[in-house]
């Protein structure tokens, strides 16, 4: 079996009926982007399948971290602004960013958080699209936070000019076709939190349009890990993440994508000095610049967002298609390792069976998923439990090896196994019953 | 001469016509705080009066940015959030800069920036004050970004629902008593950016509060140097920066006060889920937490907001009645060391008279204050030049000594003698001729 179409994919998997560490071995060989693994300081024995919740170190980061702080801020001070170009930094990582989303330059800004950006992007598209239509159309498992924002905003503005609908994954094309016209924004999240599944974003971007309708992507855990392009699906607005696949530290700060097209004429409500077109002759009327600068607010989060930044320094030695490329093949050799493992039948797929219909990562469900998730952990395999009942894994293809995929589905097999954990699961289902 | 009531200040300045440097080394020795000194990493030969811009790096926030970075990042990964509290960063910090700003635990949070902070404070008290008023009064000279912020809100909602009223410092008690039925929030900031002059913040709450005006005061260049006493004077709310007088690092994220009476009923509009009273268990419908976390959006900048939390502990070695006599003892002593030296006469005070009304900034007007700023920073005299004419000097109490000032004045008298300074003097005059 090839992990893709054979004339496209780097990754060959083998038709063995039953995968051995051997193929993992050689999966690695054959990996064109097996160095990046070298720029992140993993602690020793770890397999991290995490990255989609918080990415790891990058070398470079840790260096800035200190960089910035001992040399930037501790001995250069205040002139760092200039010096160190603190004020361009927001436009900096941006552009840095726009390339692995498949943006031009100039559209991309780092700033604030996905939910405030949200508010800013969300608002924007309301005001562009005008008062006689007023709906924001989401997927009721959408990440909470996004439809949280609109409801925050329909609690201001009052639900005559904002209101939240909500549908199922598989209802928003005919929700689409037949309330288009009352539609003002679709706001999906291109990879779900979740499951992983991916929406087509050309086609939905393009049925969105067909109605009127402006689309926002929410790429949280898209950027770094899946193939985006922005400008070719000719999307309005995106807003993502820096702390997830872009490896950019806790609470790394989030961006802003809005088309070229819109930039000029689009009005944010956060309309902060960092957003006037000259901050720094402080007057009293507020002018928006003219580029994507418009949406900065307040003073940049420069320690993070220098950490950011370094860390992106990662993505100059691979691309994407690189990227997504070893994605499917981790996702695809990960679920076949736990397909043929009779001990791990229990485990049920929660994500698209098909790696083209999901993201870099696969959620299995089982009764006891947080039992075995701590398990995990304990034995160096962090996942991720989400409630009530799913396992996480998340495959960053930058910093992760197919060996590490087999120890860790080694691992899972050999805790299934343990008296520990028959014995805990005995206590469990005695307790449910 | 002393500094102030010589009941109180534990600092005497003496009344000799011309104050010399043993005045300077004999103030140092009598500085009950002079011991926070050694907390800051500050580089060798600089004296710097602009830490009302940005606050210099302490020692405790450079250690914690190792930390925080490679143990508790690189090494502990996502078991952080809770192995290391990241989760509760907003409360911790919130809580510790609650005592400098007279505000019991639990009114306070850290998060955003100063912009988004005013934006939710802002809607919040429009939305709590009905719809019959929607005038926000603010200060012509306020720092622009919280008139920006107002402007903001007035283009999203319409001016029939927020609209900005502006008047000089001595016209707000008049138009709140003559206009107050009409106005929504007084929005001030406590020291002004530029000139330093210092708000009666008891007696205009007082009078807002009774034209049934809500009160905002922005704490922008008060926390950390100026005594505050919220809870005392009874404020609804109040915003305020973690990068100034706090030294938390360059964009450190900023704070939010609201009034315990006001928490549970007010309703913000950034509801992003870090706000919701159960984040992570992911509910679709969105539910304020009901404590100050309810002005959380976003995941907080850990990296940015450990460094600040760090960066606070300089203020568990000092108390802010110490804080404010240092800062006044300063201002004071530069002020007449500019006085007695006949070749700055040339610099006009911008700043008020008399320490009472004033922060713990002195501004100078001189038609050459770039020129004279600039030659100032290459003796390594760290000043601020805000356009057109002025010099500023920020007087951090915690890190300055009484000598650095003299030396500051020796060497901006000995620019002043310069026959650099008098041909670019003479050159700069003859083209303005």
């Amino acid at each position: 079996m090839l992990i893709k179409d054979s004339t496209q994919s780097h990754y060959t998997l083998s038709n063995d009926p039953k995968l051995q560490e051997g193929h993992a071995i050689e999966l690695d060989k054959e990996d064109p982007i097996a160095h990046a693994i070298a720029l992140f300081d993993i602690p020793q024995g770890v397999v991290y399948l995490d990255g989609n919740s918080l990415g790891p170190l990058p070398i470079s980061a840790k260096k800035m971290a200190i960089d910035v702080v001992e040399r930037q801020w501790g001995q250069d001070l205040i002139t760092s602004w200039n010096k160190h170009a603190w004020i361009d930094l927001p436009i900096t990582v941006g552009n840095k960013i726009a390339p692995l989303i498949g943006a031009k330059h100039g559209q991309v800004i780092c700033c604030d958080s996905i939910s405030v950006n949200l508010f800013k992007v969300l608002a924007s598209a309301l005001q562009m699209n005008g008062p006689t239509r007023h709906k924001v159309l989401s997927q009721q498992d959408n990440f909470p936070t996004d439809l949280y924002m609109v409801e925050g905003l329909e609690q201001m503005f009052g639900s005559h000019k904002c209101s939240l609908l909500t549908c199922s994954a598989d209802q928003i094309e005919s929700v689409l076709e037949q309330q288009g016209h009352e539609i003002s924004v679709l706001m999906l999240t291109h990879v779900n939190f979740r499951s992983g599944e991916i929406h087509d974003m050309q086609k939905l971007t393009q049925l969105a349009h067909k109605q009127g309708v402006l689309v926002i992507w929410d790429l949280a855990h898209s950027a770094g890990a899946v193939h985006v392009e922005l400008d070719e699906c000719q999307v309005d607005f995106a807003v993502g993440c820096g702390y997830k696949y872009l490896n950019g530290g806790p609470g790394a700060p989030a961006f802003i994508y809005a088309a070229n097209k819109h930039i000029t004429s689009l009005k944010q409500p956060l309309t902060g000095w960092m957003g006037h077109a000259n901050p720094f002759t402080f007057e009293p009327g507020y002018k928006a610049d003219a580029g994507i600068k418009k949406f900065l607010s307040g003073t940049p989060s420069v320690i993070s967002m220098s950490v950011l930044n370094a860390a992106l320094d990662v993505f100059e030695q691979v691309n994407m298609e690189q990227v997504r490329e070893k994605s499917v093949a981790m996702t695809c050799f990960f679920q076949r390792l736990v397909a043929q493992t009779d001990v791990l039948c229990g485990l049920t797929l929660a994500s698209p069976l098909s790696s083209e219909n999901r993201g870099s990562q696969l959620a299995y469900k089982h009764p006891a998923a947080y039992a075995l998730c701590q398990a995990l952990i304990s034995e160096g395999v962090v996942a991720d439990f989400r409630a009530p009942d799913i396992i996480r894994f998340g495959f960053s293809p930058t910093f992760l090896s197919f060996h590490q995929l087999f120890v860790s589905v080694e691992k899972l097999s050999a805790i299934m196994l343990s008296e520990k954990y028959k014995q805990a699961e005995f206590n469990r289902k005695q307790a449910v019953t």
